[in-house]
């Protein structure tokens, strides 16, 4: 029976990272995925795919050029799936080649089959008809989260979808409807209506990317509706099916029809649907009771702030199952790729005793890859309202900036809050070109203590869009009357 | 005759700022331009006008997209000089629009005409056959550069041209020789190379952008050939001159024929030639005897670091001109937008008795917009070998970080110099898509007093560029063997 000083299961962003790290503290490591390929739903089915998606339309369609080349600037008239999944593809295959290639390197053992625990330090890997077990003195568990499938919801990998199976689409439809307007949903949603595709999104609450600050989340409706999204917020879906051929079903290019009802009484009908509310933890078959490991209703682990797995039996008690750790979606909020990798990192450096510097979770960066770009950094504007922090907004839009003009974006905007007195920068908010990016400049400024008076003092190139922070700390401490 | 608090001669990047400035300080501004429109060189021949041309040369060759399309993708079959000047006039004709309207805004007054001093305090204006005098208490001259034409290149404007004349090119030339390897030389070289040009390079010293990082010079000097470009360093021009009909002369496509001579004995031939060696100022008719400030042999004003204008006829003790100031490329290095517009910005407070917070010049960062994109700020590595500072190097390079692939840039790379002791950042050089915006991430590290720790514990989107950040952090503690 072979054994290892840690063992990992899943090989996404929080699995991949920690076993990195733990080789290179001298380990030895196994890594165990249960799916045919590495990476977890980063790389095959979520952020990677999407991501690619997003970049294959907005370059077929011309949609971030026509600012330069006019509005009606296409680069390719007729996109099909496949032009967009060979992107997509193309990026996925290299992805797994660089994941492969960090494991080798690493002397890191890459174990296929679906693990589950027999005891604590006893875990089967079983691969089709074979099965191994192996024995470890650390583990961490980065299985990661699926799409919820409600049972209400008729899936059929065909035209009702989940965002695991959408690029299983056979052909691009007329028509869709995006059922839950969270981070995946209004991407998926701006990058169909990108290709041309009539998008209707329901969400059940009264606004999509609740945690937004409300003036970028305001200037996202503008624009989502702008490229022809409906938004039907605020609305539940009661049930959904796909029409019969007597109902009018198979008349259309892509052969199918679906409905959804909604509370309200409303029926939208379109080509497809895809339905992303919710995503839950697979934690199921992972034998977690032979090592005292308790679950959530919907399959998550809770973890103490080393990232030690918790019995939660007694929740005003929760015990820490100490060697083994959680990291990455399964364990929720954020459920980002940055921070769980981080997070799988932290995990390992606990395990091993090795320290990590403090890191500051409330310098989080969010990152949306809608169309335009949506990120942000620190604390909204009302949250700072909410808590009594007095503030300035500095705004800047890419319209007064050379290379937003360069870049053909028109419509984007930089945010910094400032903090009244002492000129602290409390939040940076971005739209446009490039936002998950520019962020960075405002976060590394939060980190290391700078004022607003930073971006005024300091030299940008010309043209960059990284001059909005210089634009927008005018605009804010102009308001204060302190710069002229 | 009508009186101004503050007179500014040029409207490029350093007027526009001082104007502003010096509106924003409740002053009466007036600023005056001798060319028919308004923002100088940046706007109308030099920074604008080739960002532009890179962008839609990057566009519609596809350029950009290969890593993702395909090494022989393109957007655009024919590309013509229509379709680039296009674009490029478009974003001209903005620029103009931004700069009118903050003039308005601000209530500049834009006085059209040709100045120059006929006393200490009292401007003539001549436009046309009209003229006008004017008074002022403080004066800053913007006049900025034009490329220096020797007598022995016998520009023509048809295929012997500078680089101001440059986008008046009838049509694309299938060859291509540029003479000068300074940034505005390699931008053009690339960009053309970009358009499918076979371009000749040459330059006097030993390797053009002598500025840059080695590495990076050596990776860029490697793209640019692998791009068709064919660098002659070291090599002199003896004289140039256009072919005559019964040379050859007329049988190409484009209709004409260059000869440049090398000292070395080589002959070049092209069907164009763009001459960009040197700029000089343009201040001989500007009337400066009558106020009693000296000019070199450039055309070029000393300063002292309050930007007054010195009267340099007895060169141990040089005195100031106090209430004349000079700003942007006029007075020399580093004679880019970004510094020009902050040295408007600071000349104008200092006339006034606004106290500015000290800038640190030697964070200023460097953007070259040629293909691909290159940037740094601080030092390089020979600098700092050369002051004995102790370094490490940290390197990521973009084809291992998923935006990278995403971007279909598998050529771009990040590099950080960590000082081994004290982990500061002391330089950050970066080539490949996005360069000039993502140097801003270290510049402000650096100027925050930021340690290279500072990457490896901070949280970035994924997928970003930005991450280059954390794993060049991690490559160059790891050689330290600092972090594992």
């Amino acid at each position: 029976m072979r054994h290892f000083d840690c063992v990992v299961i899943g090989t996404g962003p929080a699995g991949q990272k920690a076993a990195i790290q733990a080789a290179k503290l001298g380990k030895k490591v196994a890594i165990i995925e249960k799916a045919p390929v590495v990476g977890g739903a980063q790389i095959n089915t979520g952020t990677i795919p999407s991501k690619a998606l997003r970049e294959a339309a907005l370059h077929l369609t011309g949609r971030n050029k026509r600012g330069l080349f006019g509005s009606s600037y296409r680069v390719k008239k007729d996109i099909t799936i496949a032009d967009l999944v060979a992107v997509s593809d193309e990026v996925i295959r290299h992805e797994w080649e660089v994941i492969r290639d960090q494991f080798d390197r690493n002397n890191i053992e890459l174990i296929w089959g679906e693990a589950h625990f027999e005891g604590p330090n006893l875990i089967q890997v079983i691969h089709d008809d074979t099965s191994e077990m192996i024995t470890g003195d650390k583990f961490l568990i980065a299985v990661g989260t699926r799409p919820a499938k409600p049972a209400h919801v008729p899936f059929n990998n065909k035209d009702i979808l989940s965002s695991d199976s959408f690029l299983k689409l056979e052909a691009l439809p007329k028509t869709l409807i995006v059922v839950g307007g969270g981070v995946i949903g209004t991407e998926y949603a701006c990058i169909m209506a990108t290709l041309g595709v009539r998008v209707t999104l329901v969400e059940g609450r009264n606004e999509v990317l609740g945690f937004l600050d409300q003036e970028i989340a305001d200037a996202f409706a503008y624009f989502m509706r702008q490229s022809g999204i409906t938004l039907r917020c605020g609305e539940k879906v009661e049930g959904i099916r796909p029409l019969a051929p007597e109902e009018g079903n198979g008349r259309s290019i892509h052969g199918s029809l679906v409905e959804a009802r909604l509370e309200s009484g409303k029926t939208l009908r379109a080509e497809a649907l895809l339905y992303c509310v919710g995503r839950q933890g697979v934690c199921k078959r992972l034998g977690l009771e032979n090592v005292g490991i308790t679950y959530d209703d919907r399959e998550r682990l809770r973890v103490n702030e080393n990232y030690q797995t918790l019995n939660m039996d007694d929740k005003d008690n929760p015990k820490p199952v100490e060697h083994v750790y959680a990291a990455g979606d399964v364990i929720g909020f954020p459920s980002l790729a940055s921070t769980s990798m981080e997070q799988g990192r932290r995990a390992v450096c606990h395990a091993f005793g090795v320290a990590v510097e403090d890191w500051n979770q409330k310098l989080f960066p969010f990152g949306i890859y809608a169309v335009p770009e949506i990120s942000m950094v620190g604390k909204t504007e009302k949250q700072l309202t909410d808590e009594g922090i007095p503030y300035e907004a500095g705004v800047a839009n890419y319209r007064e900036i050379a290379r937003g003009k360069l870049l053909g974006d028109d419509q984007g905007m930089l945010k910094i809050l400032i903090h009244q007195d002492t000129h602290e920068i409390l939040g940076v908010h971005a739209i446009g070109t490039g936002a998950t990016e520019l962020i960075h400049i405002g976060q590394t400024c939060m980190a290391l203590g700078g004022k607003a008076e930073f971006f005024i003092n300091n030299v940008f190139n010309f043209p960059t869009l990284a001059e909005a922070y210089k634009i927008a700390a005018y605009n804010g401490l102009n308001k204060l009357a302190l710069v002229v």
